[in-house]
């Protein structure tokens, strides 16, 4: 293991490198592509080979200074992502070289990571191993917990879900339509409302770009009115939605990626009165605070996707010097599916 | 009985009516004092002799026309209020002549009310009967629900609470500090938060009018966090409260009354993201949605208040020509204790 450990010091590591905070999209003026030498690994650490890297509209949030619910990334660190790879050398004793894990690791070749910090991919028949960053993952996970823990709908009922033919959100339609709901999605082209309602079942779906009258659209579309909304936008979406809300509704405040580029301090909904007025929740949601049924969410994806009953797409995209541009593709509402940097191994 | 109903017929009714919605705080041009005829009682409902009006900051929601839980007082009807009164004459087979009731009526000397949207006042030794337009009413029940119901205490937690040293406010404090919480109150004045620590048993009050960073005040006096937040206020003291909340907090959204007499749109808070970092609940709130619960809530206050466990004012101001000056005390935080106009009988 040392022999292995000392190897990894002699290795080079590309890394995506935060050396200033993104005001706007990020560039390649704030992330830097450098090369450095893969670190000494300590007791309890293992070096992880990185084959797969998330790209998720949250890191952008991590490089701002805001509070929140990680801190910010540090200024001179490598970009926090989430990625799949392969161990290369161990000082933990639940690690062997070979093994596949997943963890909150960062934009590199090479992660550095606590072993009690890293999960085992376990593969079943017909599993990808990146599936463990996409339908396995965050992107998974996030619309298993949110639409059911905390949306809790019930059968006959309205979910709203934004950003509808993103990663998340074509998933929160597909899983609310499974339990008998009326599933209506907003998206940003014809193009992806098409898609959501005739291949992925959605009732229907509200082109939010070109739609003269957002309430007015919401409201035709949720006739009985919306029970949850699923919200991974923020903004004007929000505010429309919230002239819409049934009495009892749950608003799933999952992410708000109108906001996240923004260089001045947003103000929160016009309508927030609504959510009194309708005797409505807004629960703030991360899929981090479920991580203890995190198995049972895999269990069931994995379920649904191979009886077909949910579909999803992954966008994988070769190249560590591609992230950037891969990243922005989501604040252009461009990525087509779950977005993925694949690494040549 | 229909005797008394065509006495009634022939009786003046002084009453408050809405002309135009007001701009800002209501004046006299927007709601004017005219003497009617009281109508003709039909089938099923009763006239009320009005002894006490209430004077809410709800009110003012109601006179503008923007959506919300109740429909806006419609343009030259009687101004809407909870009304605690004595049945003058009756066409409903549950009521008589003689009996206290109490109901949403409105600003007037007499209201006539559907015999079923009316309660009893049923009276022990101890109580008056303007209790069930404060203690017993809204205002006592508003913090009994809200706080157990909704914001659902735990010994040891943090309670902050807006406008504390209002009626709602003043009890909210009282009842976590029965529950065995920290109760810290914002106020706007140095006397009312000199009022709620010593006299009623808050642990820490902040003069949010005088603190030069009210974020670092609320942060002071709530070191472990906001666990709940009961707010009646919105507006900035609810931005400032987002940035001290504890994990898993939650906000009982009660009133927003720096909001209420805006002429402009009012954005929401700028740090709303905060209820997603900290996984927080932001929850609606009406207390008639636990009109079954309110005999227990009734008989709780009432032991509470002749235990002396829970202190709260009144301020009685004699006269249905001082209505509006009430009103606008509310506003300018100018009242001492649940404002009520009592009527000479």
């Amino acid at each position: 293991l040392k022999e292995k450990a000392s190897m990894a010091e002699s290795m080079i590591n590309r890394r995506l490198i935060l050396q200033r905070r993104p005001k706007g999209l990020a560039t390649w003026e704030e992330v830097v592509l450098r090369d450095e030498p893969v670190a000494q690994l300590q007791d309890g650490q293992v070096l992880i080979r990185n084959h797969y890297l998330s790209i998720d509209p949250a890191i952008r949030d991590w490089m701002s200074d805001r509070p929140s619910y990680l801190p910010p990334i540090p200024l001179g660190s490598v970009v926090r992502s989430t990625t799949v790879g392969e161990i290369s050398a161990s000082r933990h004793p639940n690690f062997v070289p070979g093994e596949l894990v997943v963890g909150l690791n960062g934009w590199e070749d090479y992660s550095i990571a606590e072993g009690d910090q890293v999960g085992k991919v376990r593969l079943e028949p017909g599993d990808a191993e990146q599936y463990y960053l996409s339908i396995f993952g965050a992107v998974g996970l996030t619309p298993y917990f949110g639409l059911l823990a905390v949306g809790k709908p019930l059968p006959g009922e309205t979910v709203l879900v934004s950003a509808a033919a993103g990663a998340v959100g074509s998933l929160v339609g597909q899983i609310a339509k499974i339990k008998g709901c009326r599933a209506v999605g907003l998206a940003g082209t014809d193009e992806k409302c098409r898609w959501i309602v005739e291949e992925l079942g959605f009732d229907a779906a509200i082109n939010y770009r070109t739609s003269p009258d957002l309430v007015a659209a919401i409201g035709d579309a949720c006739p009985n009115g919306v029970d949850i909304y699923f919200d991974n936008v923020g903004g004007a979406v929000l505010d429309a939605t919230l002239l819409n809300l049934a009495k009892d509704a749950r608003i799933v405040f999952c992410g708000a990626i109108s906001t996240y580029n923004s260089e001045t301090p947003v103000p929160g909904p016009y309508n927030l009165w609504q959510i009194l007025a309708r005797s409505a929740t807004l629960e703030g949601y991360l899929v981090s605070d479920y991580l203890d049924r995190f198995p049972e969410g895999i269990e069931q994806m994995r379920k649904w996707v191979s009886s077909g009953q949910i579909h999803f797409k992954e966008q994988i995209i070769d190249g560590l010097e591609n992230t950037l541009d891969a990243f922005n593709l989501l604040f252009e509402g461009r990525n087509e599916g779950k977005l993925l940097i694949r690494l040549a191994v």
